[in-house]
Order: structure tokens, then sequence, then C-alpha cells
């Protein structure tokens, strides 16, 4: 066998603009609005908490293309390209005529695609004079990554860690240290949202909520500090997409285009990042292309949610966003892929989900991890627990393959590794995971109260 | 700015051979000998317990290319080529006008160099018809790189782990578990050796050297099994020789040649690999270039060990190899370095250094999580514990650069990352991680009954 495994592109060829899909969408995303006024909000609006060109990005239905600026080019060298892998093996084990091809978002120092958002949003602040940002994490991949941007551009970071997971996952908050940010588990004494919580519940173990609250308030009451996100929102989407265009010409290298595009969901940052700039083609070029967004049996937003005005977080404090939810009150299961459990989806995938550019499915937890085992003793590459749930849905498109005999072109983004994932791993091994159905009652109780669409 | 950054191989300019230096040393190395006949060993006496075409390659000083099986090639390609890098942003950081270059082995599944020899001797063991490996492991890194290469090649598995490191590591034994090896914790009740001592001492945290003695014996009573070690020997070395002679072709690409070649240094297996492609220059072609090994401060076997006869293990149960070494009893101190914790250097290494082709310098323990911290900050990749001694000793020079003005070329090995050992840089961070010097009268006490190099 002298087949080519994997498909790299030298440094000069990586892009050097994002793709932004909201200027091809047939329908374009719906605005937010102010949860008082019910008034659309403009990127001014916007701009008092994040930074201004993230703001004017998150609007921006105009241009297709958006120049990486040159630092940001820069810094992407230190890990992109990211290789697109054939994984022969895994058909192997499998025994289908699929090619499956995975973009592995893994290789890079913090083991996940969140870095090319970071470093992005950390370097618009500081190009603006912001000295300090803040965000919220939860298992600790995003928190990791803005840690790190934060410190290559100089800025000061402060990251609330949802508290339990801070427990769990002891390593991710020791990496954001190494990279010199401060790190609070949340809730906190620290601001007065969190102050309020630990009066009224002493020994709360926090959660995404609680901690955009606290990030929030920080950014509100500090001179010179910006509120940053790693999903959900468009301009998130936007930076992201480097990893669809890199894949799109490594794709070319090897002779192939996607008949399937899956990927595992949250907000949809991942998702976005590797689909749109291949959904730009069946928009613009007829390409026929099916959409796979991965979510969790027990976070079933895509395929049970409702298409409403909603909360960004929790405790309401964000604007309304026209998306598919679960009710912002919606506590997933506590399942390991922590960066799956969100109750909502991005304004712009909801619209894309509305216009079926693109499907849902959903994957049990335990199926999720058969699938991961299966991929790390083949490919070798253990992943981490939100990346398996793409593997989940690669795997049951390629038996559907093996099924019908068709040689379907399946790509996956491998969004990152497991390492610091390992308890996980351990609780599959032995036989101490479950899965979670989510009852119709409870998902129509949370949705009952949100804002309705008003086109 | 636009220089670049990383220097990547595709997939068909991986080379196809390793490269043996013994064929071109001026003096070979000394054969190993029987303990108790103090004869030289056969290839045919290595077989019994290694596989055979590794026991050919340890005592070949004919053959100077020796060709990479082509199954082992195309695993190779899972991960191969790593990217050789310059270190801008540590340059920046130091005020040098010296060139650093790195070549990244931590980003590959296993996290370390380790996988490139755990391959070819799971493959010849394969090959020869054996159906279960064993090895022992202390941090893990060799023993996750031997559990996935078995995965591959369709062996059993048995690792001896030092139970101490089992607990304070527990990450790098589900890793193994992922792989589908079977872990244990070393001392165990599993062998006649394990009994003897926990019978002894029923709280025995282990060494590397009881974890030896339960492997040896299990390949040993076990059919069709085979023992594998992760350095020290020269077969091992040789398979590293891949990372070189990647690493000479695309410092090729880069317009350069290292003036120095630098390695953090256990007992051999990652400083050979990336020095002996190079050092075959010297020989050969009169090339000018330094190598230097780092090695802990605590564990000073290239600095201040003795040339002498010594065995490979605590127990005494391996042959008696020719080396520097600071006697086989010596206990180094619990640094969290655990792959340099190790009393000798491998033969060929030895040799080298009586030679004076290279020499060894010793890092304190706060010295070298200095340069990692500044590495991670710098470069975004937390190193190993163990990488962070090359880093240091790469500070060292370009710092002599910045004094002199001299635009050195120095290359040096990134071994892995610090993923797995977070704990350390937390506890370097909280203050809490000392430095350990080694009095001249231990090293005394462990040299004095040595076995003398006879000619």
């Amino acid at each position: 066998m002298k087949k080519q495994k994997k498909f790299i592109l030298q440094e000069k060829e990586i892009p050097t603009q994002w793709y932004n899909i909201q200027a091809d969408m047939v329908n374009k995303p719906l605005p937010p609005i102010h949860p008082a006024t019910k008034q659309p909000l403009t990127w001014e609006d916007l701009a008092h908490i994040f930074p201004a060109e993230c703001s004017r990005q998150e609007l921006d239905t105009e241009h297709r293309w958006i120049d990486i600026p040159e630092e940001v080019l820069e810094k992407y060298k230190f890990y992109r390209s990211t290789p697109l892998v054939r994984a022969y093996e895994l058909e192997k084990a499998l025994d289908t005529p699929a090619h499956i091809y995975f973009k592995n978002e893994s290789v890079n120092p913090l083991g996940s695609h969140k870095i090319n958002s970071a470093l992005p949003q950390c370097y618009y602040a500081k190009m603006e004079g912001t000295t300090n940002v803040t965000t919220e994490t939860g298992a600790g991949q995003w928190g990791a990554a803005l840690a790190y941007a934060a410190k290559v551009f100089g800025l000061e970071a402060a990251v609330y860690q949802v508290k339990i997971s801070m427990q769990q996952k002891p390593y991710r908050s020791s990496i954001m240290r190494t990279f010199g940010a401060v790190v609070t588990g949340s809730p906190s004494m620290s601001t007065r949202a969190g102050k309020d919580i630990l009066t009224v519940n002493p020994k709360h173990s926090g959660s995404l909520g609680t901690a955009i609250s606290e990030a929030v308030e920080l950014a509100m009451t500090t001179p010179n500090c910006k509120y940053t996100l790693g999903s959900v929102l468009n301009h998130v989407g936007l930076h992201q997409t480097i990893i669809g265009l890199e894949a799109e010409k490594q794709m070319a290298m090897a002779g192939e285009y996607p008949d399937m595009v899956i990927a595992c969901f949250g907000g949809g940052s991942n998702f976005g990042g590797i689909a749109f700039p291949f959904m730009r083609h069946s928009i613009l070029d007829g390409k026929k292309t099916e959409f796979i967004a991965a979510e969790p049996e027990s976070c079933p937003k895509l395929t049970r949610g409702v298409f409403q005005y909603d909360f960004g977080d929790e405790a309401g404090l964000t604007p309304l966003l026209p998306m598919y939810t679960l009710g912002h009150q919606f506590k997933p299961a506590n399942i390991h892929a922590g960066g799956l459990r969100y109750h909502g989806a991005g304004v712009i995938i909801s619209q894309l989900i509305k216009d079926k550019m693109m499907h849902g499915v959903d994957i049990p937890q335990l199926e999720s991890f058969d699938a991961g085992m299966l991929f790390a003793r083949t490919e070798g590459i253990i992943p981490a627990p939100e990346s398996c749930h793409a593997i989940a849905a690669t795997i049951r498109e390629a038996l559907k393959c093996k099924e019908s005999g068709e040689e379907k072109v399946i790509l996956f983004n491998l969004s990152g590794h497991g390492l610091i994932d390992m308890t996980a791993y351990d609780q599959y091994i032995d036989g101490d995971l479950q899965n979670y159905s989510i009852p119709d009652a409870e998902i129509a109780k949370n949705v009952a109260e949100l804002e309705p669409i008003i086109k």
C-alpha cells in the first residue's frame, strides 16, 4: 500500500481570508434584539462588550471574504495548516466502500480548534486599545485557547471556569495558568453576581450560566476590558472557516469532493468552520453535499428544539437571539462532552436548519464513546468526547454505504484530542457511563415562555 | 513579517531508511557481556528476550543504512513527518542573534518520540510469530507508545508501570488502556519477582528496576512473548534516527546547517535520534557541529559518572553494558522528568562521549521549568518536563551568542508535550519545586563495585 495518508499545505498555501457565509445566504439571519425594547441591535451596541471589529463582523451580511490580519496569519502559522487525513484504517475496520477523510484540528498546542478564533479576538482587542480580556469556560478548551492568545498578544486574561469542571479536569486550568491567565472557579466572591449566588447557596458548583454572568460583569466594570466568546456567535464561526477553506484545498489534492460534511455541534463554531466553505459551493455552484451536525442525544436542540428568540445564557443577561433552542433554562445532563452542553444553536446555523441546508442527528453518549474507541484503535488518535459525536455520525453513514455499496466521500472535523479527558475513557472502559434521553414534556416546559420570532 | 515558520516534508519525502551510526564510528562500541561468564553476547543470545531483528540491529556495525519496513513506513505516515519550526518568538524574547530551530516530535497521537521505535519493535515481533509483548514504563510515555503500536500490529501488550507513577500520572495508564493494553502497577502479585518484593515490603511504591524485573520475567515465562525497551539500546536509537534524517532535509529547506544539536538525555534515544544523522557529516565530511546532551543535575551520569561495565537495571538481571553510569543502584531524586531518571547512558553514546564527539551538560530542575514556561509563553507549546532540559540548554547557548554576537544555528529536539504532566507545572507555578544536587561521595559509593572495562 503506497496510498497517500495525509494531505498537507505548505505555509504559503494557508488561506489569507475567512469566508463570510452571511453574504451568500438566501435568507439572511434575523438580527439580535434588545430584551426590553425588542429593537434590533447594531454593531455599536455589541461593541460595548465585544471588540468593535468582532461586532462589525457579527452583523456583516455584505462581504463574502474578510481579510485575516497579517499578525493573526503569523500566529496561525504556529500550528496551521492542519492535516487532512484519509482514515484508511477506520474504513477497513468498518468494511465500507466509503472514503472517509478527517481534518485534524487536534494537532495544535491547545488541542482543539478553539485557538482559530481566540487569536483574532485577542488581536482585535489589542489593536483597539484593550488591555484585558475575560471569558467563561466549561470544560476548558476555550479558556485554554483564550489564555494562550491573550499571552501572545500581550493582554491580561481572566477566565471564569465552571467550578465543577475545574475540579473534574484540573489539567485544563493548569494549562491556562501556564499561559499566564488568572483562573477563577465560578461562582466566586469576585463579582456581584457570584456573591449573590453564593449567598443563597454557598455550595453552588457552577454552570456556564453563572460563569457567563461573572465574566460579563467583569468586562462591564473593568476599564479597557472586553468579553470574548468561544462559539455560538457569527464572528466566531467566521474565524473558524479557516478549517474548511484549508480542507477544500486539501480535498482537491486528494482529487475528491465531499458528498457529506460532518461535525459535532455545541454552539456551532467547529461545524460552521468546516461546513460553510463547502456550503458556498452548494449555494453558488449547485454542488450536492449533505451537511450533518452531530449533537448529543441529551441536548437535542437541532432535532427537537424550537426556532424562537431566546437568551444566549442561562441567567438572561445577553441579547435575544433567533435560534433553535431548548430554552435557556434547560439543564443538559452531565455528559463528558462538556463543549456540547449548550441549550441553543448559533444564529446562522439556525437559519440554515430552517432553510433545510443542513440537518442534525442525535448521538447517545455510549455510541459516541464506542466510536471514539474504534477511532483511537484504528487511526491512533484519542478524540475529545465532543469529537466522538462526529465520528459516531460518520460511522453511521459509512455503514449505510456498506449496505448500499455506495462509494461516498465523507469528510468530518476532528475538533480536538481527548488527552485531558481521559477520566471519561476510564469510565467508559469500566462500564460506568450511561445514556440520557430527554422527555418531551421537559423540553415543552422550557420553551413555553420564549419570545416568538417576529419577522 | 513573512518569514517561514515551519518546514514540512510531504509524505513521499519521509526517509525510507534509518541511519546506523555504528557503521561509521571510529571506535566501535564495546560488546555487552554475560554477567557470569564475562563473554561477549551474540545477537542470538539477545534474541531470547528481544525480537530477532532488533537483536541483529543491536550489534550491527556493518550496515550504514537499514531499510525501514514498508509496513512501518505506512504507520509512520500517521504522524510523520513532524514539523521543523523556527523559534522566532523565543529568539525575540532572548534578544539573541542565534537562529533557534526545533524538531517538534510532540505532534503525534502519543505525544512523544517514543512511537518511532515502538512501531518497528512491534512489527518485527509480529513478523517473527510473536503474539504478546511486554515492557516496563515509568512516567508512561513509552508504555503509551508501546500499547498503541501493539494494537496496530495486532499484538497483546502487558505493561508494568511503576506504581507511584501510575498514581501520579493516572492519564497515562488510561491512554494505555484505551489502546487495549493490560496495565499493572509494579511491584505486583502477578510475578515471582513482584511477590518477593511485596512479601518483604507490602507498601513498596515501585521503581523502574522492579518493573523491568517483572516485565522480563513475564517475557521469559510466557509463550510467544517478547520484551521491548524504549531507550538505552542501540536498536532503539537506530529507529529514532528518523527524527534527525527528516530534520536534515528540513534544515536544508531553511537553507541552514546546525552549529549545535541539543537534546535532553535519559537513556539516549531521542538524543541519538536527532544527533546521529548530523554526526555522520562530522565523521565523514568534517562538518563542525557541537552535540550537547542535557541531563538533569540530579542524575549526572554523562558529566560525573564513570565509564564501566554495569547492569542496565537496578536488580541486575540484564547483560553488562559498557556505559557512563552512576551505578545501577543509584536512586535518582524524584524530579518530574521521569524519562531522565536513569542511571546509565546507552552504549553508543558512552563511546561517543569517551571519544569527545559530544558532551553533556547538567540542568537543575528549576532552570528546566523556567525554560519550559518561557517556551510555552513564546512558542505556544507546553513541553514535557524532559524536553524542558533541552530548551534550558538551548537558552544557555543562545544567551552566550547574545554575549558574543555570534549568529549560531541551534537545533534542538522537542521530544514531547507536557499535557499529561500539568501537575508539575502547577507545582512550579506555586513555588513547590526544588533542585537536587548529588554529593560526590554518593556517586563514589555507587560506582565502587562496578566491573572495569576490559578491552
